[in-house]
């Protein structure tokens, strides 16, 4: 083996990889978020070497923006159009998403204003924070200011899966404990409605499997209200919702972490479970995410620990949270 | 306001996005993980919309990773070559990482051939699974059998630190309870060496915080070994590690997560402290991350939490840990 390359320029002052030769993609990005492993031998050398790839990432000055606008062509339709405000599209290396609400020609001027400014207001930048929640915060503020406020309609759709009027394409399991399905995150999942769920098991898409679980019962707005009295569901919840995913999917137990989000998206007791190898991972986060095995110990060790429990509280500073907690509120 | 475009295409049927006028970028990506948002206005239309841009996924076949390589040129060094075998390089819209042993001239073939067949094993894609670990598991597997066979070599390093005769340029604070630094994983962070500290205080880069906290004494391997004693230590590390963060980067007590691995990558007990805007979000997720917060709570709660608990153990099956839960021996 010669150490010397061709070119002189392992590993440090290479200008392009046109003097690597790929033998083999030894990591294809599945357990690794998308960085691509390339082995192969570089021009000159007998021993080979290795080459990641990651995606930079983009860039956001209004003129770098501006610029990569223009190069985004050849568009593909990524998913196909749904009536509504949005378009999905891939270029050759970027996801475009369009939303304009304009498109939406049977709606009023005014509604279609108001949507613009729900759509701009909720994707613009915002600094996320982390507050420390006692028991006496989530009693004073949490609950008493916050979920009191929002109307039961809110958690209709959850009503309208729990009774199979929606999403039976998706239902996966059904018991005196809770409700299991496809969450609609999952985006790579084949087709519910025309695709047959013997093609679902093993499917590519596993990868990224992301099942939802919502308990059965109208008692549990949050983790807070976890009490001893509900460990029966919780078990049910772990170990029959990954019997259920191993038995659709063919994803064992071992593959799946399986949490709880603090504070909830919605005020109706869920658990999700998603595959270790899933790209998208923000929402597993420990400030977040708790293990429902964590859970599970916490409550069996003490029946009132989410009574009594300090809980963390992740939000961004346009949440109505944050005003409690953060803002001029704060010490109201 | 007219709802019809002018090129009637509004949003499904767009093939590029030269009829949208940027007016102004609405997320940087900061906050979601370099999701980009553009707010403008398509020709005819009145009413603004939203472009929203992400990286898409590398492809990973062979043939594409094989046109992939050719495409990236112009590639700029990212961090000054040190000598090793690596080299860091940014391309247009790929970061590319080139592992070279062949580059170590001065080594062995014996020892480059080895270093590279880490590098392949390291890198190559593997089956990512989750134990939930018994104390007894912990004592007669985890403990007899791995944390054992560990040279204490393999932490010389930390203790290179703690003695501050290697990587002064990024100490950031020690007292009787532990050392923290600038954790080299931070790629963004000013130069350590050559950058006067008053210019890290609000850097652009603190978007991606990311520090290291050592515990000063040889008497806790991981997160198991954590009792009552070790309570101020870990306060320590909690609050006055935020406070120094502030002190030198500008970043909040609230802007941070702060937590613990389990397991570790080094059995020397140390925390880490992470923005919560940080883009590489892989080491948070809540089947190995412990927020020090709840650690903390925990062992206020009772002194032997941490003997007595249940943890999650998420492994490669290329790790040793894995043959000794999952393999041949997990029955032995």
């Amino acid at each position: 083996m010669t150490s010397s390359s061709a070119r002189g320029a392992l590993p440090h002052e290479l200008e392009d990889l046109r003097a690597f030769t790929l033998d083999r993609v030894i990591n294809d990005g599945r357990d690794a978020h998308g960085r691509v492993v390339a082995l192969g031998t570089f021009v000159g050398e007998q021993a080979q070497s290795l080459v990641k790839l990651n995606r930079a990432p983009l860039p956001s000055s209004t003129d770098a923006v501006r610029a990569l606008l223009r190069e985004v062509t050849s568009m593909r339709t990524r998913m196909p159009y749904s009536g509504g405000e949005y378009g999905y599209y891939v270029s050759r290396d970027v996801e475009i998403e369009v939303i304009a609400p304009s498109a939406l020609t049977e709606a009023t001027e005014a509604a279609r204003d108001k949507l613009l400014k729900k759509h701009i207001a909720r994707s613009s930048t915002q600094r996320l924070v982390c507050a420390r929640e006692t028991p006496d915060m989530y009693t004073t503020k949490h609950e008493a200011q916050y979920i009191a406020a929002i109307p039961r309609e809110a958690t209709n759709w959850v009503r309208e899966i729990l009774s199979f009027r929606a999403e039976k394409e998706r239902l996966l399991h059904a018991d005196e404990h809770f409700v299991m399905n496809t969450d609609p995150k999952w985006t790579t999942h084949p087709d519910c409605e025309t695709t047959d769920r013997k093609s679902w098991r093993d499917h590519p898409s596993v990868v990224d499997l992301y099942c939802l679980g919502i308990y059965a019962k109208d008692d549990l707005r949050s983790l807070r209200d976890v009490r001893a009295e509900h460990l029966p569901a919780l078990r049910a919840l772990l170990h029959r919702g990954r019997e259920v995913i191993e038995r659709v999917y063919g994803v064992k137990a071992e593959e799946i972490r399986v949490y709880v989000h603090y504070p909830p998206q919605f005020y109706h007791f869920h658990v999700h479970y998603q595959a270790l190898s899933a790209k998208e991972t923000t929402g597993s986060s420990c400030e977040r995410a708790i293990l429902l095995e964590d859970i599970i110990d916490n409550v069996e060790r003490d029946g009132d620990h989410y009574a009594n429990a300090n809980l963390s509280l992740k939000m961004g500073e346009r949440d109505n949270l944050y005003r409690l907690f953060f803002g001029d509120d704060a010490n109201s």
